[in-house]
């Protein structure tokens, strides 16, 4: 799996955290905060959230703080979700259904501009208004489309092959939730959601607690 | 959050990861690997592999590798699902039916025994031959349900809430698909899956990646 040049990921995924916490911040009208006040909300350590800033230059004023609606900006501008981000989802099934009704994807600039099956029983029906395209036509399609961005909501089984097809249709990132390992060339960026994963991590956490 | 005692999360990761490659490779009757075939296949360095087993005592033998069905039934007790987990799932709309249906879950000894909902159009109704129980009732029935883990997958506006039944039933161990950060006792460990966290790091290394 590719990775961004000295960002860490989970430097990444914390920014992403913080997003999603000054979206409510501004939401409820507050206009500074502290990294102390970060860490109280977020559960992230303050020094963790300074250092994390520090890859992308000088944020906050010493004695001040953040200003709420100015770090929103800077770390939307970071994860280049200021601007609106195209994203296909391939799969609509339960899960695939449930990801283009996922509310908050707008709010960060996801747009949804493509859902695809292989089913006839599904291709042509409307999901959320969104009419599903048979996924044979995604090369065609994505040519205006644009989309770099796909979401394989697809069974095990067929996972692979419409990772190739995305990736041949000019998908650059696929964000995987079938239980299998993608292969892909250097220059797609994979991750996988995998519930078995999270339940078992889970399942050895809470074994672990019960004996302290 | 709570974290198990010395072995790193990011180690628990990985053995799911193996462990769900083994229940693959049984399935094709191979007996034995190497840890450089488990890099080739799950991506994950062969040192780690080697490392992350080590928390756990001797594991392989040198020059011949590693027994598949002994490793995978070793790995399956470290995460406690070489028994049967059961499961509940808070939460029957797109998502909740997903992770419902999911396949594998099975394979890996989660068993959903519990769906519950507030919404009375659901309430009695089935999913996947699952009657789903009125939310009020959730402590009661976990009386009996005796699951520690819990899917969180109701909007992020009820989902404290929710989480708050939960651990007063008895959970101790909450997946949480709601994009907010949930306030728990130190006594529960909270894994959150946030599509929109993940689609802002893809979103931020494909861009970074086209300039390569």
């Amino acid at each position: 799996m590719n990775t961004a040049p000295k960002v860490p990921i989970p430097t990444l995924e914390r920014l992403a955290t913080y997003l999603r916490y000054l979206i409510d911040l501004e939401a409820s009208n507050i206009e500074t905060i502290s990294s102390t006040e970060v860490e109280k909300q977020t559960g992230i350590n303050a020094a963790q959230f300074r250092k994390d800033l520090s890859y992308f230059g000088e944020f906050g004023k010493p004695g001040v703080g953040y200003n709420v609606v100015e770090l929103q900006a800077r770390i939307a501008r970071i994860l280049r979700i200021d601007r609106e981000q195209p994203v296909i989802v391939l799969g609509c099934g339960n899960l695939g259904s449930a990801l283009i009704g996922y509310p908050g994807l707008g709010e960060q600039h996801f747009n949804i501009v493509g859902i695809f099956d292989s089913n006839a029983k599904k291709i042509g029906q409307k999901i959320f208004n969104r009419e599903v395209h048979d996924i044979q036509y995604l090369k065609d399609l994505n040519r205006s489309l644009q989309a770099r961005i796909a979401i394989i909501a697809v069974p095990a089984t067929a996972a692979q092959a419409v990772a190739d097809s995305a990736v041949a249709a000019g998908v650059r990132a696929l964000l995987n939730f079938a239980p299998i390992i993608l292969k892909v060339s250097d220059s797609v960026v994979v991750r996988n959601v995998s519930f078995l994963q999270e339940l078992a991590v889970l399942s050895f956490q809470q074994a672990v607690d019960q004996k302290r």
